[in-house]
């Protein structure tokens, strides 16, 4: 890979960039003084501006040039396998980064900060019609970002392209309509049951403390990374070695805290599991938003919610937090695994959940297909959720307002939620053969040849393969009859 | 001032990278995993070179050179005296931006690394010839530095111009010498005596809640900035709407973490008190590192070691640290006010403290003068040590390696915590005068009419006017002897 020197000295540039920026963010949502959000308003927007002005470099584009022929999108057949695959991600990643107007780039970041204020506002009134102007915008700019961008057969498909490089609403259709019918076939046919109470307060520090032993039980290194508090939790990689993650915890709910660090731990082990050496290269990056969700979604739902986690973990949680003494590990886990449709889609159980994502996703492909006009989006949106999960009348604020997503432009990405969670079930069952008996191992906290495997046959690959390769060579499918024979009783 | 329009653009640029430069170092010192350092580095790297290449633009150049000649050194004498005093604050700022090769400055930012590393190794093994070399590449390239750009008089003056814009060796010794034997005359009549012990151990916890407490008390606006926890106590103005402070916190001495944060919060009140509207520009700007020290001595020695001080604050002392019931204010007040030489500059009394400044710009003069070669240091260093204070036969990691500065280049630094010093004790008189009887309102924690004629009268000046004029205006000199007379008993 040498001949590519020139191109992976600009990518790496680009990529220190890139971690500036996200230091910002990460600073933003945990230690920031709430009165410098103008300023760091002004320095995000100037790392964004060079970055944009990077991707545009002549010398990346005649570089890249001697490749890939920029109007037969066509790559050169001399290259080695290794060649071709880096080149035909980074073409793409490229085109994405070049082809939109510096302009429409602005006019987006402007009106999805905009419609950032104005959504959290209306979803305070519970009145859909003063965001409806703001949201209208935001799919205006996004429709002609799609323009800029070109689609194939569906516009929708350039959306996905962002998160799911590869995938299309063809094969998404295939997996989707299956996973709905036989979700609700299944809803349509059992009674909830009550969960068992885990009864708190559960002490903030102790919480914080058992976070903590969590990320390092499951092998996450701290000398490369760290847990903090925000408001909502996420993953930052900012660097291979700085990869950080935040929780929140509740005094009155034990669960959220578990999970939300569980769930950002899986993200965050496969950040850390990147190759260093290729940062900012297709080849140390992660493969797409599903895989990533795959990992969190391992770790929190077939690993953070068995029976046999609970069974291990069960003496310390009572140390720590004394009122669950009364509790069996199987309270804990049929807490977790209890199935009940819920109107708020990160409340909700791991079966019906899907079918929340599922709606999300008719909406915006009905959006970019003008099949949906904005002004009908609550009542499209109250419709399903009355066919698919027997959920009537919501207002806005439970229904199509609750979701950050669409005012911050991200149409597309909703998609990745089920799709990581389908290749998680997959994965689990992969992993479950590999180190039989598993339920052994995850009792006994021994998580590291799991991580280990996981750094391997899925972290340290990055983007080299594409995502059905990478799927393929593990003999992994989307299978949601699969999913769903794991968990319906 | 509108003319300066594009000039304004351009710094207000300029100060938006150094703001995310300072957020770098900032999270640097509190909350980076340790194995980020290399990204960190790079991070920082890309950041230092683009503020080095925003300030060779041409366009600066341009609009700077309609009001300024290069070669001449003149300003346009038809500009109003606001605007000659904004233009002749920012040729000087200009010229030394961009004077220095671009080489150098790299060369300089590596050496400073290295130099960091091995003075923190040698002064762990007790080792001066292992740094020596290190410390002679410093200061070979600190030469070239000078002579890049330009010097009066005395090469040292060109480094004093850094901290003390229009400060001179000439100046400094006529503060100097009489401050020095004065001190040296009080000391050799004088027998220390043992200061009155305050026991704890004393609660970390306790202690952070008591120095945000002293934060709020003392006016720092929380809303735009922080207090956190670092090994070297620090102030850093991302912005004024974003000015972190930090503190330590030992739990066998109260001392430590009180007196750092109110020096800290003296930095950062003057931080907050900057101009926004300028921020960038030398309007906006703090005027010298000694006016920056006396705010933060001004807090720290004048008030909050006052006997009133702690009158007012020993309730809520007790309550927060049973085991020091048995102290009266008086003995906390001692205990500040104790005065006794020792090695170590950070732990000195406020009358020594200035013997430890001069030794060190001393040295610093003597090796810029070619007077002094490194291999010489220690042994020049004790003799100082022997007569200033008494102290006798010190290796070099109780001597001339206690101090990070010369290992990183800050060469022309140290005088400024002595001026800062001089200057606050004459602020505090004026402020005694202004705000009769000032002991009352210290004991009663009513800082805010202190606050707000520092900021008015220092923190909204930025570098409106040179320090000799804003020391004027206030009817202020730097005054040993009166200096002395505050603390001499």
């Amino acid at each position: 890979m040498k001949k590519f020197n020139t191109i992976i000295r600009h990518l790496s540039h680009i990529n220190t960039l890139s971690q500036i920026s996200s230091l910002l963010s990460w600073d933003q949502e945990t230690y920031m003084p709430p009165d410098a959000i103008n300023a760091r308003a002004s320095q995000l927007q100037v790392m964004a501006g060079l970055i944009h002005d990077e991707w545009q470099s002549d010398e990346l584009k005649n570089e890249l040039n001697q490749y890939f022929d920029f109007t037969s999108y066509t790559i050169d057949d001399s290259l080695s396998s290794e060649e071709y695959s880096f080149i035909k991600e980074l073409s793409s990643t490229w085109i994405r980064n070049t082809r939109l107007t510096k302009s429409l780039v602005q006019e987006l970041t402007k009106a999805t900060t905009t419609a950032q204020h104005a959504w959290a506002s209306a979803r305070k009134n519970d009145d859909f019609a003063t965001f409806a102007p703001y949201l209208k915008n935001v799919i205006d700019l996004t429709r002609e970002k799609i323009k800029q961008l070109g689609s194939n057969d569906h516009p929708y498909n350039t959306l996905l392209d962002e998160f799911e490089p590869g995938m299309t609403v063809n094969e998404l259709d295939n997996i989707f309509t299956p996973l709905k019918n036989e979700t609700i076939n299944f809803l349509n046919e059992y009674s909830p049951s009550t969960p068992p109470s885990i009864n708190g307060p559960f002490d903030y520090e102790q919480q914080l403390i058992y976070s903590k032993e969590l990320m390092t039980m499951l092998g996450y290194d701290t000398k490369r990374g760290r847990l903090d508090i925000s408001t909502h939790p996420f993953t930052i990689d900012i660097h291979p070695n700085d990869v950080r993650i935040t929780t929140r915890i509740n005094t009155n709910y034990l669960m959220e805290s578990i999970s939300s660090t569980i769930h950002e731990v899986g993200h965050g082990l496969y950040e850390q599991g990147l190759d260093p050496q290729w940062a900012g290269t297709p080849y140390g990056s992660a493969r797409s938003m599903g895989i990533h969700e795959s990992q969190s979604r391992l770790w929190e739902i077939f690993i953070g919610q068995s029976l046999p986690f609970w069974e291990g973990q069960l003496d310390r949680l009572q140390t720590l937090f004394p009122s669950t003494k009364s509790n069996s590990a199987m309270d804990f886990h049929q807490h977790c695994r209890t199935i009940k449709p819920h109107w708020c889609r990160v409340e909700s159980d791991i079966i019906t959940y899907n079918l929340h994502i599922i709606l999300r996703y008719e909406c915006e492909k009905a959006l970019f297909s003008n099949e949906l006009d904005v002004d009908m989006l609550p009542e499209f949106w109250n419709q399903k959720m009355n066919d698919y999960l027997g959920i009537k009348s919501l207002t806005p604020a439970k229904g199509c307002l609750q979701d950050v997503h669409w005012s911050a432009g991200l149409f597309g990405y909703f998609p990745s939620y089920t799709l990581g969670t389908l290749i998680a079930a997959e994965l689990f069952k992969h992993l479950s053969k590999l180190f039989f008996p598993i339920d052994q191992k995850i009792r006994n906290g021994e998580f590291k040849p799991i991580k280990d495997w996981l750094n391997e046959h899925i972290h340290f690959q990055g983007s080299k393969k594409t995502t059905h390769q990478l799927l393929d060579d593990l003999g992994i499918s989307y299978n949601p009859a699969s999913f769903l024979n794991s968990f319906i009783p």
